[in-house]
């Protein structure tokens, strides 16, 4: 990975100053760079870690005095985190695939598998799969029959893409994700409890026997461009159409699509996020970490959903929301603020009442 | 999967009117429905979608004006999801595991696999394993050494099976399922900081060094008939009796049962539910997306968790209940009708104080 | 599994009483022991399963009259938690990993495993990865290029190690567990919506497109020594330094640690738990069941996050926390109480209205 700063500034877009030739190998924290390493420190708060650290160059703070920290070169980064992307693609040591497809994999005869695949030891690909150029799939994943994914998928270890899913060009499956699991779907003979609690939001009702029937999932997955899966992540496969995900859209780890669930383009869904069944999301909709969206619920465009929020209602395009239940963001903090105020509350309560009503006067 | 309308509407009990000699090869939304499809309009709302879509046939809700839709051929659902059970047996286009075992997976030589099965590559079965008849197991799945399971098991690609555990017959286990990890125990030589505020309910405690020490699991996970688990959900193992799943019990994508846990029969657990160590769930429990239950807590029969509820106390039988900390439903939405209106109340309250004490009267 | 009283009782360093020769065979919860069996009836509650089971042997309760229940040999165990770890080593049915290397096992040439290794079928290890003496690894398991680990390894069916990450000795990787996918890590060209919530706490903001660039995770997960992975569990690597997880910690089943988490010594995080990227954790830090930890947040040494806890702020030393957002456990206790009463608290204060406002008083 080693480049000279030129280079990388080249490649960045972004102006650079001193010795343009240095060449550096890999990127380091600045306190614990190396003489080869390009130091990241592209905020004010990593003066002292550039002091302490031994980089001779280094990425800096707009304005940064380079030579006062004893570099030999910089480049400057008006925006911190878009070059932090930008050095990442040029300077990531990447992973090791092999060399086209290991003699311990299992390619179906009937199978098409693109040009310059990459493909690892124990890697299973099912009838009539179709896959795109410049694969690369880790070793013990599989892909299963009908598939169709187009160019430069990238598949780690044991991640599952089951039979009949459709999957645009560079698609990313973290270790152990799974692309179309049956949808979770049981019907009873007679309505069921659950079917009577969410009619009358009531705990009463009739108790009574009920078997569980199973609702196969006769849909599959389908997946656009751009969209990356987390590790341990789950995507159901649908009933009758497909579940469906946008282009540009990035699922984290640990997070659970549901059976029809319906998201558009360019979303963001963050760890241990679910959707359930059935829900539709917009495009460029934010899930923060741990929020889920119950089944049947629309989500509008551009929404964001904070941090372990609970999406019981629709919510309009372009909203923020938070809370269990979630509800618009300003609601919740002035709902929050008037919580963490709320023993007090009650304790002035009493104290009016005790005012107010004279002991015997109140009915 | 090509069916006549009369064997279909046969096979789901159900009246049927018109062409019943046409053949539909798969099922469909009405809105997209090709010629040959059936297309599913259980409910009067798909009307428009079946005037737009070309199918030839349809299951249609009771009463429904078939030919005014252009149909050659209807079939009536008098409940519309138990009908979709029905179809989605007849129409699933299903899995392909193969045929046989296949010349690439591991049957340790002592392992007994009954008749009929179709096992994928590189699966491993270990020494002792007994299968029985009808199992299909697809690609990179695995069965540790003295596992049990009955007829007509169906394992995809990835699911683990550890040691010992003993499943009843047609299971289903999902993608990259997980049934019999190590249990989550561990001990401290002196009682821990966690056992000093569980018994406190305070944070006042004193501060000292703890090593953990681990509590193997000597037991496994024993599961009845009829039981599926999702897509990356684990089931741990128990540490002295075995970890029980009743039969008829179904959970979904990306939960967790914790060790020791006795789970009833004919429950529902839906997706990021999760069930802590030592819990006991009663028959036809519901625990709806990402709810929870507290460890060494009892849950009775036909309870109903709703969505994201945390159950910290026993629950009796039949009671559904919502919330974190969960509350009957009842109470739950007094609350949360409440919280709504807290920040007016604060201000009521405000307006109270104002009115009832004079300044310098309150002391 | 065979082991005389005797021989028990010096392994755990307890006293025992009776025919110390008597050889048991398991252990068995007291009311389903056979004779054979060591019961494990560590509290009084047990004394009516130990009169109904037919065990000879058992682990009691300091001073129980082990002679009045039957028994012909009995260990006592002043801390029951502590014996069970001690009889849970001696005892532990453990697991089957065959002997030396699978023949389907892939070894790259260039790895090195150290003596005394066990590796299942279907196991692949990467160019240049060092693993320690006397690892056992399951079925599908995977460790990638450039990953070095300790003595002592255990690697259950389908665990994934990713490329270039570094642990200590005594790993344990609970089945389809997960070390190093990468981190969730990308970023708009502009600043993105989510930017400006978090900056202003408001909806309110500019709607715009947005497409996610990725960033790399140059960084892998580093892991120190008697560390466990729960099952469907994933630690994600760094950006740019590594993810680090000290010495000690045990980490449950189906939870996550996202990118450039920093994560101290003999902490406990219990199921579907998760902890955002960038989040600091000091050391013997319990995470209760379904806890989260924001992004960016750091919590002190001996913290205590209670079940479903969100943390959304620094949490200093020593603090028991609980609720969502989490505060300190007395002050979430107050607000819980008072939410209970929160209907009757507005009906009080209606009352009060009425009678301090008369009807058109108030303007």
């Amino acid at each position: 990975m080693a480049h000279s700063i030129a280079d990388i500034a080249r490649a960045l877009g972004l102006q650079a100053d001193g010795d343009l030739d240095l060449i550096v190998t890999h990127v380091a924290e600045p306190s614990s760079a190396t003489r080869d390493a390009l130091a990241l420190a592209m905020d004010p708060k990593y003066a002292d870690g550039l002091t302490a650290g031994q980089a001779c160059a280094a990425i800096l703070w707009s304005g940064a005095d380079w030579q006062g920290f004893g570099l030999k070169a910089a480049i400057f980064a008006p925006r911190p985190r878009w070059a932090m992307a930008g050095v990442s693609q040029v300077m990531d040591p990447g992973y090791d695939f092999g060399t086209g497809i290991h003699p311990m994999a299992f390619i179906d005869p009937t199978a098409q598998i693109g040009d310059g695949a990459r493909i690892g030891p124990f890697v299973s690909v099912g009838a009539r799969a179709q896959i795109g150029p410049d694969a690369r799939i880790g070793p013990n994943a599989s892909i299963a029959e009908d598939v169709v994914i187009g160019a430069g998928l990238t598949l780690h270890a044991g991640a599952r893409i089951a039979a009949r899913c459709v999957i645009g060009d560079r698609f990313i499956g973290q270790p152990n994700s799974v692309v179309g699991g049956c949808g979770f779907s049981f019907v009873t003979p007679e309505p069921s409890a659950a079917e009577d609690v969410r009619a009358t939001l009531s705990g009463d009702r009739e108790i009574r026997a009920q078997k569980w029937q199973r609702i196969n999932s006769m849909g599959a997955v389908r997946i656009g461009d751009d969209v990356e899966l987390g590790a341990s992540s789950s995507i159901d496969r649908g009933t009758v159409r497909d579940t469906v995900i946008g282009s540009g859209t990035k699922i984290d780890s640990v997070c659970q699509i549901g059976h029809n669930v319906q998201m558009g383009e360019d979303c963001m869904m963050c760890g241990m996020a679910g959707v359930a069944g059935s829900a539709r999301i917009g495009n460029r909709v934010l899930l923060a970490g741990k929020s889920a969206v119950n089944d049947n619920i629309f989500v509008g465009d551009d929404v964001i959903v904070g941090g372990a929020a609970r999406v019981f209602t629709n919510v309009p395009a372009g909203r923020a929301v938070l809370g269990d239940p979630a509800t618009k963001i300003e609601t919740q903090l002035e709902i929050r603020r008037a919580l963490r105020r709320l023993p007090r509350l009650a304790a002035t309560v009493a104290e009016l009442q005790k005012a107010v009503f004279k002991p015997g006067q109140r009915d």
